[in-house]
Parts: structure tokens; C-alpha cells; sequence
């Protein structure tokens, strides 16, 4: 690593760091079993309470740390807006593996497997709960605004997650119908870490909405480049078995995109997803050679580098200081390292 | 009825109508499917969104309206509190039913029962957003403080509901940690309830404090009759069978307090409630007979007598409007009519 490298890695550490300490102080405001299940889910402790080696990528923490230094904020308006985004992050989280059955989450068995449902459900609610709690906490007059960003949010993870439900009850699902669940799922908890640290800054609107909108492009070639993960991404790197999306018969953006190519290969790639059981790993494999065969991995990476351009571009303009726009710049790029 | 009743009630019916009128009008801002969930639980229309004859009586809400009266404001205040009371009120109810495996509610199926858990899942979390989106948006300087109190209800929610999970796979549970669980799971919000009106309309904290600790007494008494209810309530009144609360072995306050009454009644009652399986009716009407021969239910009848005294005497220390007094006075009297 040459030095600039270093320093980036030092800081993006020091950052995750400062995120871990606010967050384990609001978990202490939770009774004793809800607070050991938050901390499981952070990866702070074991199933037993033993410390473990430490939490996740605080990618949304980050992004709002910096959405505050790009209003000329620090860490005093800067960690309520990193916070709130984990404990959102966290709460979805915590909901979804209850309701899509998942068992296994960074290489450990999630929170509902560990402890059951109720106590997961609850700990999503806690976490939650927190979130409004630390943005109104915020030493602010736009305390309120943030937490009203924070809520509507909420409401669009809601919608995202009613729509993925719905879509595996259906025959048919078109690709607009699919980026629009991923803008609700993943970008617009993207776009609101991306600019409500500055709405806790009282910035001037154009630099949140365009905070906004950087977030948004931001957040769609996160879901499309870890959709491609989830096909093709290495199990060491992803926590999921090879292939894992393919064999749950996930209807992910590159399936989708490859089912409305028109081609023979997305013509058998929708006979081959007709079935309900898990497909085993010749299938999958199978499956994997059609969605590239139709197209839908080539659509599927251009797709995010178009979304990541805009992003970039949409930063490019606004004003703030450089070395502000030149963190936010890198921590883009660095989504394009994910799928190597 | 006499005209003072009749204009107590006609009173009531319009404070109901405008909480509902807000409730619906919050639904609209959520995706079609999550507000169709949360319509039903409302009891605004039913599983085919055919309209029906309404929604639940909304004690909690009118308290938050007499709350921000008390301090001298109107419906742009008490509004926005009443709604966020209604909206966690049901949050809690939607995500416990889940967890308590409840079929059945106010004479109707449960939400998930209906629609499946994911479903009513989703519908809890919209409305705890909402909640918090209210208040966000009151014109009120001090909004951000009614959101601190909104959350750290939330926070009390989710301990009371964790304590009555844990109760269930304990072979014994003391009579103060039942108490402290319906704090918990009642009393914190019907002082939330009590208080939030006044906290946004910036009343001074003798009054803020004083409001909540009146909620606090008041839920409790709730709790108690509600308890009470669970026993001998009237099924057409309570909606939920006869002695349904024995059936399920639910260790309710009466109960505990028959079993630590160190008397033979009470220990028989412990060696009844032994098994795991619902009770039949003959043994639960045996249950019963033990549980008023131990006097659990005398001693539930008067300490929900005691709260209401305790939350009557707070309430005539406070400096408020007469006539607001008197409103939450009656409300809080009303209480003592439910279980005849």
C-alpha cells in the first residue's frame, strides 16, 4: 500500500471506530436481553456475550459523517446522522431476515436463528427507536427535519421490502419494477445517509438535495454490483454459499434483466426459475451460464458504472470543500473494487 | 343519559373523529399494501377493503389532546400528540400479536392471522415511523423533545414485552416484577400520552412531570382492570373469550398476586398452572374460584383503586384549565366502569 492508501485506511478505521463507540453507549439504554441481541447482530459479542473481533462496514455511517463535513459540520451533528443511519441499516436488517427466512448473516447464524423471532423483532424495533432518538437528541434546530428524513426512509425500506415479498408470489416481474424495489431498499437509505448529516447542518438545500441524489445513484450500484455478488461473488467475501441468489431462485437485477432479454438463454433461464424448491449446484451453475448467455451480467455491470458516473457527476457539482468531495469520490469508486 | 352525559359523549365521539380523520390521512403516505394492513388493524375496513363501522376508542389519544389542552393548546399540538400515541398504541399491538401468537382481536382475525406475519411485521414498523413523523413535523420548538419521549415510550414497550416473553419459560415470577412489567408495557404509554401534549406545547415541567406521573398511575389501574377483564370480563365486551387469560395459563396479576398470597387456594392455583397445554373450561373456572378465594382479585381491585386515587390526587396538585381537568378526571374515573 503506498501512503495515501495508509492514511485512508487509518481514517475510514478511526471513523468505524468513533460509529462502534456511540452505538454501543445507545444500546445501554436498552433493557439487558434486547441490548445482548443488538450487540449480537452488530457483531460487538457472541451468542454467550464474548467480544468478538467487531462490527460491519459502517458504509452508510461513513457516508453521513462525511454528508455533515460536506456542510462544515463535524462529529457533533456528523455522528447523530452516522448513528441513526447504522441503527436504520441494522433495524431493516434485523426485520427482513425474519421475514425472508434467512438463517445466516456474515458468516453466523442471524439474530431470529441465534434467539428466536420475537427477540429479533424486537430488537429491530430498538434500533429503530434509537434512530429517531439520536437525530432528535442532535444539538440542532433541524433536529426535526432529520428525523423526518429518517422517517420517510423508513417508510420507502418499507415499501422495497413489501414489493420483494410480493415479487416471488409472481409469475412475472418486469425489470423497471425490480430497480424501483432496489431504489426503495437500498438507494433510499443511501440517499438519506448521503445528505442528512448536511440537513443536520442546516445546508444551504441544493448541496442536501444534491447529497441526495449523489446517495440515490450511489445506492442503486450498491444493490446491482452486490447482486452481481450474489451470483458470482466469492463465498469468503460474501458470507453466502456460491451462487446463492441463483439457488433461492432470487430474482435479482442481472436474472431479471436476463429473462426480458428476449434471447433463447432468458427464455430458459425463466423455465429453469419455474420451480419452488432450492436449486442444487448444477442448476444454479446452469443458471448462471444463461444470465450471462442472455446479457444480463454485461446490462448489469453497465448499469452501475452508468449509476456510479452519475453519482460522480452529480458530486462533481456541488459545493463544498474539496477534500470533502474527493472522500465521497473515493468511497464511490470503491464500490467498483467490490465485485474483483 | 342525562345532558351532561350526552355532551361528554357527543364530545368524545368528535375527539375520536378527529384522531381517526389524522390516522388516515397519515396511512395515505405509506405504499398501497402496508396502509391496506394498517387500515384493517385500525378497523377502517375489512381483509377486502370493504369500509366497516370503525376504529378502537382511542383513550390514549384523547388523553394527549387534554394533554397539550392542559398547557393551554389546541389541535395543532394535541393533534399530533394524539396520533403518535394511537400510532405506537398499535405499533405494539401488531408486533405483539405476532410474538404472542394472538389469532384474535377485537372480534376479528389478527393482522398477521390475515395477512400473514412479514405482512403485519411491516405494518407495525410504518406505523412506529409514523409516529415519529408526527411529531417531527408539530410546529413546535420543543418537537424534537416529543420525539425524545415517543422513543424512550418505545424503549419501555419493548423491555415490558421482553419481561412477559421471559415469564412465560419461568417456572416462578414475583408480584413486583409483574408490576414493574405493566409499567412498562402500559404505564409508560399512557404517561407518555399524558405528558406529550404538554411537552409540546413547552408547558412548564411541573406540569410535563406532573402529567406524566398521573399517565403512569393511570396505565397502571388500566392494567389491573384490564387484568381483571382477561378473568371475568364479559366475552361481548372484551371481545376475547371467557376466562381466557386462565386458558392460556397467562400469569396476570390477579394471578401472581393469588400465588404469593402464601394461602392453600394460592398453592393449588400454582399446581394448576404447572402444565403447559390450554386449560379446558371446567378447570379454568376452577382457576378462577382459586384465584378469588387466594385474593388475587381482591387485592388487584384495590390497588387498581389506590392508582386511580394516586393518579386523581397528582392530578389535583396540577395548574391547568378547570374544565381540562375535570375532562381528564372523568377520563380517568371511567376506568372503574369497565369491568362492570
Amino acid at each position: 500500500m503506498d501512503s495515501m492508501t495508509v492514511t485512508a485506511t487509518t481514517q475510514r478505521a478511526d471513523e468505524d471506530r468513533r460509529i462502534e463507540v456511540g452505538l454501543r453507549a445507545l444500546l445501554d439504554r436498552l433493557d439487558a436481553t434486547t441490548r445482548h441481541v443488538c450487540g449480537y447482530h452488530l457483531g460487538y459479542w457472541d451468542a454467550d456475550g464474548v467480544p468478538t473481533d467487531g462490527g460491519g462496514k459502517g458504509l452508510r455511517g461513513r457516508l453521513a459523517l462525511l454528508s455533515a463535513a460536506a456542510a462544515g459540520a463535524g462529529d457533533e451533528l456528523g455522528l447523530p446522522a452516522a448513528l441513526a443511519c447504522e441503527l436504520l441499516h441494522n433495524f431493516s436488517l434485523l426485520h427482513d431476515d425474519v421475514m425472508d427466512g434467512d438463517r445466516r448473516r456474515r458468516h453466523r447464524p442471524t439474530a431470529w436463528a441465534q434467539f428466536g423471532v420475537p427477540a429479533a423483532l424486537l430488537a429491530g424495533d430498538a434500533l429503530s427507536a434509537l434512530a429517531s432518538e439520536v437525530l432528535a437528541e442532535a444539538p440542532s434546530p433541524t433536529a426535526p427535519w432529520a428525523v423526518r428524513c429518517a422517517a420517510a426512509t423508513t417508510r420507502r425500506l418499507i415499501a422495497g421490502q413489501v414489493a420483494d415479498l410480493a415479487f416471488e408470489s409472481r409469475d412475472e416481474v418486469s425489470l423497471d419494477e425490480c430497480v424501483r424495489m432496489a431504489e426503495d431498499k437500498t438507494g433510499a437509505l443511501m440517499a438519506c445517509a448521503a445528505s442528512i448529516g448536511a440537513v443536520l447542518a442546516d445546508a444551504p438545500s441544493e448541496l442536501a438535495l444534491g447529497l441526495t441524489d449523489f446517495g440515490a445513484h450511489l445506492g442503486l450500484a450498491f444493490q446491482l454490483v452486490d447482486d452481481l455478488l450474489g451470483i458470482w461473488g466469492a463465498p469468503e467475501r460474501t458470507g453466502k454459499p456460491v451462487l446463492s441468489d441463483l439457488r433461492s431462485r432470487k430474482r435479482s437485477l442481472p436474472v431479471v434483466a436476463a429473462m426480458e432479454s428476449g434471447t433463447p438463454a432468458g427464455a430458459r433461464l425463466r423455465t429453469l426459475y419455474l420451480g419452488s424448491d432450492a436449486m442444487g449446484e448444477a442448476q444454479a451453475a446452469a443458471a448462471a451460464a444463461l444470465v450471462e448467455e442472455a446479457g444480463g451480467r454485461s446490462w448489469t455491470e453497465q448499469r452501475a458504472e452508468e449509476e456510479l458516473d452519475l453519482a460522480l457527476a452529480t458530486l462533481a457539482a456541488l459545493d463544498m470543500p474539496p477534500a470533502v468531495a474527493e472522500e465521497l469520490a473515493e468511497l464511490a469508486r470503491g464500490l467498483r473494487g467490490r465485485d474483483h
